[in-house]
């Protein structure tokens, strides 16, 4: 299944994708949130499509788009988890993945606008492979990890590099301003993916390329990140973990180069659709 | 007005402190989360005390204290807020506030057990100062920070120090494990404290004094914290903000001093009560 929530803001409806049109499910009559994931919703979801699926409604062109999952408990973000990302930004390959956090106000939809927070110079893009949690982790094996997975999604794990960097402390103030998670355009379930660790991943600014990379080159595979962040904190259903960004991102670049106001971001992976985001400025509101 | 949550976890309920004494609000029919405190709950509530006082029952005794706050969608924590602290860390007094997240699936109540995680050898104490924001908070103005305080609460920022220096990357691995954020036992609106930057704060392990500061150290006060986090990512009503420790920590001793099973945290700020924690082994369930 491929699942998509839509609407305007705080007020989505969920649908499905079926033969690359939008279907909208509000008749199933549950969010896709911790509560869904938790109570095998999938598996419900599933049952209701295959009763009703003929009498499904197609979702209007030009709609907005949500990200496919409701707002998390947590986003987890795995840093430096391409070898050449790594080394664009000269850190060294790190021995144990690097883990920070995402505010979950970041969250966005696939087409909605990154928005340069106010006293921003430094707004940069990094395409990556999300992961949602099925169900409760805490101390999950490796071997294991796979049944604690909902689905996929593409993500723009965008970043303000100043923040990040430059301000003192740890990476999550760079991470989790307004619009800095757009997810989606939907959460695609595991069978919907032949192999998750040979996806292309890429990611052009304004037409031109910038990302290229595939996700065989993940430093720090899926199921490893699952156990690994288990041992930490407990994973909840509907929980986003994003593993990591290719090389390519503006800080990268000699000298680097950043999002400006009427930028047009796009980026995708195999199998996960495409998202496209324009750039624009902070205005008081 | 001084606020509770008691009863099993996951099936709180509600209630107020008066004059000392817990007295169930659960007639009130609302909890003490997000949709509260953006509401107004706050003012809500003051009404339904003036109209119900005289019925309202008290709790028992023994009854188990929550955290006073339902989930918040994110606890951001500032480190090295005290001098002494940074001091006997090793660290150098930050020329801005350090900033870093704790995952919202640590919060426990005041009287909870605190679970040592499975392989941890450093886990520590840290007695802080929680403020619970009131109303969505984006750059916000210094001088009107205090407009979006809902509160006050104790907040023991419970640290795996192995985690969070030692495996890579940021602190957030460290701060996140499941039982590090007991918190309460009550939440106290801003006008119960004469002056929060004048609070005696405090924490003994097994009866023998570990911190012993007061909130006058601070290094960013409350205002400045609001508004500065609110540069970086939107606060919501019900976030919880730690504001850091004060010198005392185990980290600091030499040589260290970490929590072992058995051992038991009080802890206390002046007119935010006091609070309690047994340590306990990780045991699989």
């Amino acid at each position: 299944m491929k699942l998509i929530r839509y609407g305007e803001i705080n007020q989505e409806k969920t649908g499905v994708v079926l033969n690359d049109q939008y279907y909208d499910t509000s008749a199933f009559g549950e969010d896709y949130n911790e509560l869904f994931f938790e109570t095998d919703g999938l598996a419900r979801l599933k049952a209701f499509l295959d009763a009703n699926q003929a009498s499904l409604m197609p979702i209007p062109d030009g709609v907005r788009l949500s990200s496919p999952v409701a707002r998390p408990s947590k986003i987890v973000c795995i840093g430096l988890n391409y070898a050449d990302h790594a080394k664009e930004t000269g850190a060294a390959i790190p021995p144990e993945p690097v883990v920070f956090m995402k505010s979950t106000t970041a969250l966005a939809g696939p087409y909605d606008d990154i928005i340069i927070p106010k006293n921003s110079v430094k707004t940069d893009w990094e395409v990556e492979l999300a992961v949602v949690i099925g169900k409760k982790a805490s101390y999950v094996e490796e071997a294991d990890a796979h049944h604690y997975i909902a689905g996929y999604a593409l993500h723009n794990d965008v970043s303000e590099r100043e923040f990040q960097i430059e301000r003192g402390g740890t990476w999550d103030k760079g991470k989790g301003c307004d619009t800095f998670a757009p997810i989606g355009p939907f959460l695609a379930t595991p069978d919907e993916i032949a192999d998750v660790d040979n996806l292309r991943i890429w990611l052009t600014v304004n037409g031109e390329s910038m990302q290229n990379g595939t996700t065989s080159n993940l430093i720090f595979k899926i199921p490893f990140l699952i156990s690994y962040l288990s041992q930490f904190m407990t994973l909840l259903p509907g929980d986003v973990i994003s593993t990591g960004t290719p090389a390519g991102v503006g800080l990268g670049f000699k000298p680097p180069i950043y999002l400006k106001a009427g930028d047009v971001v796009e980026l995708g992976i195999d199998g996960l659709g495409t998202s496209k985001q324009t750039v624009k400025a902070y205005a008081a509101h």
